[in-house]
């Protein structure tokens, strides 16, 4: 089944993405300690007439858009660093096992090379797009905040309505450069203004944006479009686990689908230093796990993205594995929905 | 307006400041995102008849009294790095614009070049009373703790009555050496000691002392003095919040002024790894930003400071921008006193 | 006294230890600021009459069991840095002097040179029950994980009936390698296995297992055993100080006898980044010295060890500072027994 579920996402995926490397995979060749990277290479998973998710895995090494925000390079690094640590994790959380009920594929390398990031991004959308379309879920692993246009086009061209929760510091809606060129600070706007999808402007909640990071202009912007400012000050006040399930309630809504996206920058630096714009405050490393294993667990989510991760400031790999232990613990919430 | 208050600000201060780097300043040029750094710069504040408070930053790149302490120099390239990060803030929390309320004057920075230490402090006790004298409330960013002792000497001449509050994991009221010259762990001995002014021990307050930092002696000193220590131990026992308000009641009582001193120390390293003497445990960011807060809105807050800064040790700016946050959280402080 | 206990303990210790290197002790020299260095190395301790506790200081620099199980080498020099940062503490809490209560005597390094890895646990068991059966309580710093299995079976032959509470993020009951062989994976699945002590897997605990960080496979071994495994998220969802005050009562139950087991990376690797195998997410600073403070002053505790910091990975000695400030909070617990 494993196989014949690889088979069918690479044919779809055909020329478009370079298989997964196999040397991200080191195994223990222990028995009694599988490793998810064990599952991906070579076990099987769950028992075929079980299956009620996949999971798929698409690395997108774009970091052109961070440049172009005047940001730090070195995003484009994240998703191999990312999925190395993924791959050495247990797919088991001290109660259950992640493969008794989903199935995760990595799915490979989107093909950017010499593409503009524009041409990048049409390419990214069309094989969300199709993703999505053929019912998996894809678990996007970044690259910059860019990655996010093409991921709220894709979902937005798929579902009859849909949500937006953006986990981040920075509102990300700055205006285009020249009017006409996008990167790492404006998806949002991208995705609010595509004119092909239905964009609902009430289903668009920031999670986190902190203080003196974004401008009034911006937030401005933002509830011009009916959307929801949940500021990290008033996260606090108001306690984190309150706030994120009136985030998810806000963002899901009436929609058919809901897009989380996970700006890692919008975690403390103390949790998280490799990124592209660290921030001395932010989540910790707990809540960030909490929301990616709610994010996963709400049916409502269809797509997800992690991004902004930056290796070349990153401390011992401790933002990698923090970023792997996220996608796990989104994956262990896509597994509690059938429970 | 602002050139009037620069030009006066400038005017006293005369041979004893070097005005601001200009390079400090990095505009994004974008109208629809000001920064700190444009509105000290280049841009208009707050309407003339909106004035009700004028903050003055004053640099004071001295760590002389460190290296008499025993500890590691490098404070004394704190102002420059901080000042970095706080000039690409955005002036802007999510819901109130700084400069809607308050006006923010860069002063310069001290000249302290080849004065000995006992030189610097007596130029920077006259720099600090003068601002006093004249209405303003000095942000003054070190430097290691030694720049306290002036500190604390300006506001004694200038005030009837005044109060301390010393955000900090160690006392510092160390024994000067040879029992005549102060250091970085001697300020508030000077302080208490000093006999033109009226230094009330009972307005005396040390917030953080963590636990193996501090002897009996020096402890033992301060209840003599009438001081309260409030201990990192028994802070997290009582809670953050509610030490902080009984912290604040204790300094500020019925003085007419309170100087509320944050040597970055009492941060935990995580957060705030460059700094002169780092410690494993300690205050999270978001603690020490809500305490820079409530220092700025107390109306009683004459003066404050931020020491013990280390870029030396700092890890991708992360100590320098946490400061940086603190200082601006102390201005919507000040801003909110108002509302 | 305090000389003759030394000398008591270098006796019993002959040609297993190297003594203490005065070199880690750096005096101030300051009478009204004495070290936790300047008790061991100069001064007297407590009064002759008052003294009810001894804790002995064993430095065991063995990492042979880190590289055995494919874990990166340096936690041999952990013991060095640990002891470097502890004695330059001040043994005052704020509130108590330390040696008003209790004595600590630095029983030097154990003499592993040129041994296998069986061959220095040979030794450290020997050492460690001989400390054990004079009455002393132990304070172990290695080293790795794989010098627990010596503390085990020590405590083992010298109580008629022992708990274990293991502050971890893994379990570490891995199969020995070719069967035979243990190493720093191993040693609690070595102290249950092994046949002349008195093993009760009801009174074993494992506190802080992280999620993704340990097999079904080991996990269902603990519970054959009858042990306890608290997750790391169920403690996030039950309250930290709940769940540790349950833990210790599992672990104490109807024993004669605690061993409380810390392996650092237990806490999170921003507090703590100089460990073998750093993790994301963990327990905070505060809670480790909480939980040492705990154990020290749980009346049942009897051995104590600390391990698995690296000082190869160290950030400006956070991590050594961190393990140095919970020795003393275990000394402080210790202190409070009598209190």
């Amino acid at each position: 089944m494993l196989t014949s579920l690889r088979q069918t996402i690479a044919e779809l995926l055909v020329n478009k993405v370079a298989p997964p490397k196999h040397e991200l995979f080191r195994s223990r060749h222990d028995i009694s300690d599988p490793r998810i990277g064990d599952y991906l290479f070579s076990y099987e998973q769950v028992k075929e007439t079980q299956i009620n998710t996949v999971a798929v895995l698409l690395s997108v090494p774009q970091d052109l858009g961070v440049s172009r925000n005047g940001g730090r390079a070195g995003a484009a690094a994240a998703p191999y660093a990312i999925l190395q640590s993924l791959y050495k994790l247990t797919p088991f959380n001290g109660e259950d096992s992640l493969f008794d009920t989903i199935h995760l594929i990595d799915a490979g390398t989107l093909l950017l090379n010499n593409l503009t990031l524009e041409e990048g991004q049409a390419l990214q959308e069309n094989v969300v797009f199709t993703l999505l379309e053929h019912g998996f879920i894809p678990i996007i692993v970044g690259g910059g905040h860019e990655i996010a246009y093409p991921n709220g086009a894709a979902i937005g061209l798929h579902a009859m309505s849909f949500g937006i929760l953006n986990f981040d510091a920075h509102t990300d809606v700055r205006p285009l450069l020249d009017e006409r060129l996008g990167h790492s600070g404006s998806p949002f706007r991208q995705i609010a203004e595509r004119e092909d999808i239905a964009f609902n402007g009430n289903s668009f909640v920031e999670f986190g944006i902190q203080p003196c990071a974004s401008s009034r202009s911006h937030c401005d912007y933002i509830h011009r479009l009916g959307g929801t400012i949940m500021t990290y000050t008033s996260i606090r006040q108001t306690g984190f686990h309150t706030s994120l399930q009136e985030a998810l309630r806000i963002a899901e809504n009436d929609n058919d689908a809901l897009y989380v996206s996970f700006d890692i920058d919008a975690i403390a630096s103390a949790y998280a230093p490799g990124v592209s714009a660290p921030a001395a405050i932010g989540f910790t490393a707990d809540e960030f796990i909490e929301t990616a294993y709610m994010a996963g667990r709400n049916p409502k989510t269809r797509l997800v993205d992690f991004v902004e991760m930056n290796p070349l400031y990153d401390i011992d790999n401790r933002t990698a594995k923090l970023v792997a232990l996220g996608i796990a613990s989104f994956c262990f919430g896509l597994a509690a929905r059938h429970t």
